[in-house]
């Protein structure tokens, strides 16, 4: 029985939550690796990041196929290339979260983050969960506010990244953690970016914008 | 007179170069306002990157309505999907330069990078100028040999930014400049990341890979 273009796009949903769902517990156990110096769960992330990015590779396949098989128009074309750009969205999240593993395996032996700094970068990772959980929202339930939800969220995301910033200045790190330190926060920080692009997508999807 | 379905193709060809151009200017800018103390440059650079980002709102809606209209398959869609990729690309080529420019504006009273620095810094401007230049050409020549010279150009700005890091780590430069170096070396790098994406996606049009 040929599987009909509606459950085609059920599927590349169900897919693209999946996705968002890896992107997000690989950002939790990559802090927690992180703050907890734990290498084995820092590998862990590291390895996991080619299930994602496989995954994306095979959801922008399916798309094209349907795109070239079932010549889409209106509101399923636009559906169709939201999920384009939503995978790729999802993809450069797990990237961001394996390098802040990558940060927890290489500088584990000395310790990546300082005491004081520890309670930013714990309330980034809460941040940037709770926006992963948005945008996973936002692809299952076509959700029309999420956007501007998102991009509030997003807003807490900058000052948190510029308190962290500003705390550094004023602190007496090495030059090594305040490379490490510059880097984590920009991670955490792209990681938000690209949950908001997620749901400018989705509203793209239902047609709120271009 | 309608416009023919090639014509259209061949203009939105003409929009994305045109875009990789602004991009590659921009880079050049913001490194001559980084590194020659120039804060008008660098606001230019800021503002310039507007007309960017409006770039690619337009090639974004053309190829969405030539999607709508004309209905394509094969090789023109894969054309049509590998432009919706390029732009978004070419917007955060731009976006990065405008960081550095960023860099420039908020750091020059303190002179953002130490004279020890400056020589890879120099380097790495030069490898991003001509990778983005290798990304332009391929966009107009359908060049299919493209994303292994950039891969390989790729690798070389991966060297230069742990270069930088090293010397930086070695230095006794202060934090807040270990901060500003560390985001500079960032934006390079991913500034490169994107002009590979660039010729994966030429490539992708032309049928070598998915």
């Amino acid at each position: 029985m040929r599987t009909t273009f509606h459950q085609e796009l059920e599927q590349i949903d169900e897919k693209l939550i999946g996705m968002a769902q890896l992107a997000q517990s690989a950002m939790g156990r990559a802090t927690t690796a992180l703050l907890e110096t734990d290498p084995v769960l820092a590998d862990e992330v590291i390895s996991d990041d080619d299930t994602i990015d496989a995954l994306r590779r095979e959801i922008d396949g399916h798309i094209l196929r349907v795109l070239a098989t079932q010549q889409p128009v209106a509101g399923d074309l636009r559906t169709l290339v939201a999920g384009l750009r939503i995978d790729r969205d999802l993809e450069r999240m797990g990237d961001l979260a394996r390098h802040i593993a990558e940060i927890a395996t290489a500088d584990l032996p000395f310790g990546a983050v300082p005491v004081s700094l520890r309670g930013v970068i714990h309330s980034m990772n809460r941040a940037a969960l709770r926006m992963a959980e948005r945008a996973k929202e936002a692809i299952g339930y076509r959700d029309q506010g999420c956007a501007a939800a998102l991009d509030r969220q997003d807003d807490e995301m900058d000052s948190l990244q510029a308190a962290l910033y500003r705390e550094l200045r004023h602190s007496d790190v090495t030059v090594r953690t305040a490379l490490d330190l510059a880097l984590l926060g920009r991670y955490y920080e792209r990681y938000a970016d690209h949950a908001v692009s997620v749901a400018e997508s989705v509203e793209f999807e239902v047609g709120v914008s271009v």
